[in-house]
């Protein structure tokens, strides 16, 4: 690949994923820049990338306002753009805070990387929640876009963006739009970042898993290091065939399956059974698989982890280095967001 | 149809297409009320309702204030949902102005329907700039969403929140994907709504008209009174088959074609053939036609007014009024959001 020596710019670089991107294009001589916010609730942990040292520069900047990002944006030729909110259900209890996390202050930073190295290439981090409850299976890129909740909607303005700036010639983007990514430097102790955060989180302090509806819900993990693997192939390929690609994982497991091989992996007892809470029966998309056809056959790309072996891998990594990830004994993460003045409709990230 | 003695809601009742409608459910019998912010740039005109007289409540308010609307929404079963920006140029110099007034303000006015009045029929006026340049023609509803401006894009996440919540069954909405609509009570003092608001200036001053690319385009306008019954529609059916239709006018007509009717109504000269300045080529959409197919079989509806009779009434009605429309010796209005500090990406509608 391309990146030795290459200038690289991660937004939300100390996140899960961001991290995982950063400690690789380290490892591959990247020269490379971690932009993130710290914006509480988004999983950022300065710890994550500790093990590229010096290798890799910090900066704590928020993408929402990027004069703090003029320099660090002037010509640099790639940029992997994954600051965001990911929760569905903090989108929707604080729907305003999600608008302007992932869509105006994606608006102000695509405007600056135009201003400062136009014609970049920009990797986007997407989300397949704009889909929706699946027409179809496996859901392809021309499966229509239906959100059913407020993260949705405004990852979607967001991707539009990055699509509206690629045919005008302004920028050179490629969005995935990834499934449940799982691995190393999730965020354990911030609450509804997905259900795969929650059964790590359980499978590490050894409490029983729950299942929400009857458990044949499909749903196709896609390891960490083979989503950082698809946005490398995204940000190198010379001339992009297509836009927008689907990263979804090697297999296609019922909620059963992924509880039982947590399960073993953290020796609980069996998963147990229950109704869908409503405010997530509302947002809920039924079964989920990932046709990911286009990405193999563009970019090359193949998910080579599959999910006990991931899981093994995750549990011993956070066994490792658990005090960064966890506070002993909270087993479950209260959501901060209600504390910090953040409110339901009146939440206003940036000062007028 | 159903409105005689009904409360209504129109929001964005003093712009074009909403004052149009505003009398029409007058006329019909409906206790409306017409909710407009009167924000400058976005065409509301008071004149444009007198006709209604005291039939009409006229209600200074901007969704995306909704406190305001609280005890007009209370249980009112049938909402117009008008308001917004439409001008693609204002977008793309405005961009975080477009997003407040056309997502943000949604965002906040939907969220007061659904407590005010949940389950409430919502007909919002959407727009078929979302689909951007056509795969194929005409254009039906399953074409790709594919904006290539701000306001495309912002108003297709409005459309989204809209088709969210009727999933959710909060409310019942009906999307109308209007293609360039024109007739009386267009504003004519505003620079920049589409270029038949400009030909129907110069119609009416004899100046000649300018036509931007070869004149090959297509279009298919539809005159107002035809939008406003694809709305009553939609605002009657009692259970709706589908979410989102599209309106399209009787014929399609090439630039050229409609530059004619528009000469020969106003007995200027031949018109002027141009290139496309640089910040309109980059929106330009390329040739358009709606297929209304799904609003005609499942809701009855079919234009009715031809071009060149629709230019007649719209010409007719300005002679007759231009007082109210146009200032004396100004044939180009000036954009003066520029002079109302409002910068381009600074704006802030809402203090915070």
């Amino acid at each position: 690949m391309i990146y030795e020596g290459k200038r690289v710019v991660v937004t939300g670089g100390l996140g899960f994923i961001g991290s995982n991107l950063v400690l690789r294009l380290a490892e591959l001589g990247a020269r490379v820049t971690a932009v993130d916010s710290c914006v509480q609730g988004c999983g950022s942990n300065i710890f994550n990338v500790a093990p590229a040292g010096a290798k890799v520069e910090v900066l704590k900047a928020d993408i929402g306002e990027p004069e703090c990002l003029t320099e660090v944006l002037r010509g640099v030729p790639i940029i992997f753009n994954l600051a965001g909110e990911i929760s569905h259900i903090h989108s929707m209890l604080y729907p305003e805070r999600d608008l302007e996390l992932n869509t105006l202050a994606q608006m102000r930073f695509l405007e600056a990387c135009i201003r400062m190295t136009p014609g970049a290439r920009v990797v986007y981090a997407g989300t397949r929640q704009i889909y929706g409850a699946p027409q179809y299976l496996p859901v392809d890129e021309l499966h229509p876009v239906n959100p059913v909740d407020f993260n949705g909607v405004h990852k979607y303005a967001a991707t539009m963006y990055h699509l509206m700036f690629s045919r005008s010639g302004d920028l050179d983007a490629a969005v995935l739009r990834l499934t449940n990514v799982y691995g190393p430097r999730m965020a354990l102790d911030v609450p509804c970042q997905g259900f795969l955060s929650t059964y790590v989180r359980r499978t590490l302090t050894g409490s029983r898993l729950q299942i929400f509806g009857d458990g044949t819900q499909f749903r196709d993990p896609v390891y960490v290091d083979d989503a950082v693997e698809a946005m490398l192939l995204a940000g190198d390929a010379r001339r992009l065939a297509s836009r927008e690609y689907n990263v979804g994982g090697p297999d296609a497991l019922t909620l059963t399956e992924i509880a039982n091989v947590c399960t073993a992996a953290g020796g609980m007892e069996a998963p147990q059974y229950r109704e869908f809470p409503p405010e997530r029966k509302q947002i809920d998309i039924g079964s989920y698989h990932t046709d990911s056809t286009r990405l193999r056959e563009e970019l090359g790309w193949q998910p080579r982890i599959r999910f006990a072996e991931g899981i093994a891998r995750t549990v011993d990594y956070f066994r490792n280095h658990l005090e960064h990830y966890m506070t002993p004994g909270v087993t479950e993460p209260e959501c901060k967001l209600k504390h910090m003045g953040v409110e339901r409709g009146a939440y206003r990230l940036m000062p007028a």
